[in-house]
């Protein structure tokens, strides 16, 4: 037999189980509040949903394989496609925006790297049909919100956002021609693990004047929303870009979540289809690879091959975002999976053991008990070893005035009582 | 591009989603309650996995390919697999008995008829490491108490309980050879769909007598559990069975479940790898195909090539449950998605709107506002739209007393409120 999972494959026993549990209920639960409702697609797909939007070399990558029927499938590497699919089939009867979410696993045949994977679930949160940067405050007031739910500040966690646009405003026709601007995007890609010396050369290759390379090094800068506005506010060429960060950053802070925000406008690279706003979720002390990246993409819907929308969203993973989780404490451990342990001294109790357990599960209670007769100081290492909190314990003469003991585990507590009245109030 | 999910793949919309999540909570909520804790498994394996267990002839049923690496891989069809490869590369450090669950979605590529799925989601419980009846038991529990949990009754759902070795211990030496067994089984697996007279064709054709013809006859009849054994009784070869089926029957009684319980030997067929107690459950209609089935597999983990353990388990899937619980009424419509929908009656109050929208958020609640200026008729008929329950309204002159109206949608009920201390109690 196979020992062990595929390569880049992960087996969820219990523990990590809970874990993922644990990172699935916080995501639904926030997305929640922000009135998104959740849908699935298939995790198998049309091998086409895939190359009619990131071309035939995206294949390489891909679960692909031609299956009974015929038919080229793959296993979805990411969900907009398959969201994509779904509106477009639909879209005259959906409710406008759509506030959508999903937790889908996705697929991809990466070169094995160490600890890389194969797999992950990832958060999908979408606003379709929404054009105004209304919607892109509500989005990334969603994903920064989640990071809160899980317990992390402005000190462990930054949105770093950006816009290509405001690059074309602020430097197209002030030293940069527009046709510099993908090897100028290129470099400016590399900067943050570029040494400054090596930028400048690559700046300098791309025959930009010392002015203009200076610029372009004060116009990385992370900074506050307040701090770029102020400065972009003195090139009027960026005047729209202005007027939109404004109201952007007002609905942040109306949302709670500005303290979170920098703009970094050394985010350009993204998936080539982001036409506006785009963020990046990153643990403050760069340790990590980014937990979530979104932004509006409003060409996508149409491109591939379904309806005109204008169309914002975001991906979060659970891979990195656990790894932080566990970094900062806020991983918590799972929960005991049993309420109660009832044990009888004798075989013969069984049926009334059973009973109990009966009663306890009927009111929402975990309840286990032991399959097999052991003596009761067995049972009570078993209940221990289970995590329960409680355990009920009944002997023969317990049974015949109708008590029994409530033994707490963590304190060695017991406690002696009408067995009828307890499990009435249990 | 593809306009549709591949044939036997469903896309799940949000009404459909609400379903799916109305099934698998109500299994998570049971299952806790009965002590079990959940797993998973990747949903890519070895091939080998599966022929190993239901040998090459199972490949044709299957999505597999060769992957990337050259490896010969498998969507999974079944769950117990994974189950026996996850328990063996761990078997010394896991509490006995294991009690784990686990919803798997499986796929199997079927020929394609008519509403037949090529994926369904399945409850999977199992218990490893009891040979001991109690266990039949508390699984056989389980499943009941979901049926039970959904609001199905003894007249919506019944338990059809057999053994083959009863079969041996009545037959074997009382009119039919051991090595006549899997003919009559195949006669018995057909009995309940074939008219009487081809039956006793068949058992004729098999050279079984008259009388051993009448006694099948007779024993096929569902029965419930104490009337068996009062037959049962009759035939010393079956004491052995009797004794069991005696203690099976007081702990089902104990964990409150006989009454959904009856015996029926028509049940013969299941893998061939169970091993004793097995059952079925089905509507008490006989509209549906099993609801369940499940048993007792004390050899398929050693010959898995795993850890000799005695196990049993049970499957449940989503699609026949659904449709027998929508036919009965037991399925819930969708839960509005939006709690209060906050609407200003001016672009200008949009931060406002935001920050309640915010406030009520941090609560718990779920919300939803306009992302884009409306007239505020238009956003009660998207607020109505949305489901939500209240509407929270502000106008420039509420907000300058610091009031709003909270408006009941269901009655159109309208109050003015102090907003910062209705916000305080919301």
């Amino acid at each position: 037999m196979p020992s062990g999972a595929l390569p880049g494959f992960r087996d969820f026993y219990p523990p990590e189980f809970s874990e993922r549990a644990f990172v699935t209920r916080t995501w639904r639960d926030v997305a929640r509040r922000y009135a998104f409702v959740e849908y699935d697609g298939p995790p198998l797909e049309p091998l086409e949903l895939y190359t009619r939007k990131s071309g035939e070399e995206i294949v390489g990558q891909l679960y692909n394989f031609t299956d009974k029927g015929g038919r080229e499938v793959a296993l979805r590497p990411e969900m907009t496609p398959t969201l994509a699919r779904m509106v477009a089939s639909r879209a005259n009867a959906l409710r406008k925006p759509v506030r959508w979410f999903s937790i889908p696993q996705l697929f991809r045949y990466e070169r094995q790297q160490k600890g890389r994977l194969r797999e992950h679930f990832q958060l999908n949160v979408d606003i379709l049909g929404e054009a105004d940067v209304t919607a892109d405050a509500e989005l990334l007031a969603v994903a920064i919100d989640i990071m809160r739910a899980f317990g992390l500040t402005p000190s462990d966690v930054v949105a770093r956002v950006s816009d290509r646009r405001l690059w074309r405003d602020r430097f197209v026709g002030n030293g940069v021609e527009l046709d510099q601007m993908p090897q100028l995007f290129a470099v400016i890609d590399k900067i943050e693990r570029a040494p400054r010396d090596v930028t400048l050369e690559r700046l300098a290759a791309l025959g930009l004047r010392p002015p203009v390379v200076d610029e372009i090094l004060d116009f990385v800068q992370r900074k506050s929303v307040h701090e770029f506005l102020a400065a972009a506010e003195a090139v009027p060429a960026m005047a729209e870009r202005v007027r939109e960060l404004r109201r952007y950053a007002t609905y942040l802070e109306a949302l709670g979540v500005l303290e979170y925000v920098s703009i970094d406008t050394t985010i350009v690279r993204g998936l080539a289809y982001y036409t506006g706003i785009v963020f990046e979720l990153f643990d403050a002390r760069g340790e990590f690879r980014a937990v979530c990246g979104g932004g509006r993409y409003d060409n996508l819907l149409e491109a591939l091959g379904g309806v005109s929308m204008p169309a914002l969203g975001f991906g979060m993973g659970d891979v990195v975002l656990a790894e932080l989780l566990r970094e900062r404490g806020r991983m918590p451990p799972a929960e005991p999976a049993v309420d109660y342990w009832v044990a009888g001294s004798d075989d013969a109790l069984l049926p009334q053991v059973m009973r109990i357990a009966t009663r306890l599960r009927a009111g929402g209670r975990s309840v286990e008990y032991a399959l097999r007769g052991q003596a009761l100081g067995r049972q009570l290492k078993s209940a221990a070893a289970a995590g329960a909190r409680r355990v009920v314990i009944i002997r023969p003469d317990l049974v015949e005035q109708g008590e029994a003991v409530i033994k707490t585990l963590a304190d060695g507590h017991e406690e002696r009582v009408r067995l009828s009245d307890w499990l009435e109030a249990a």
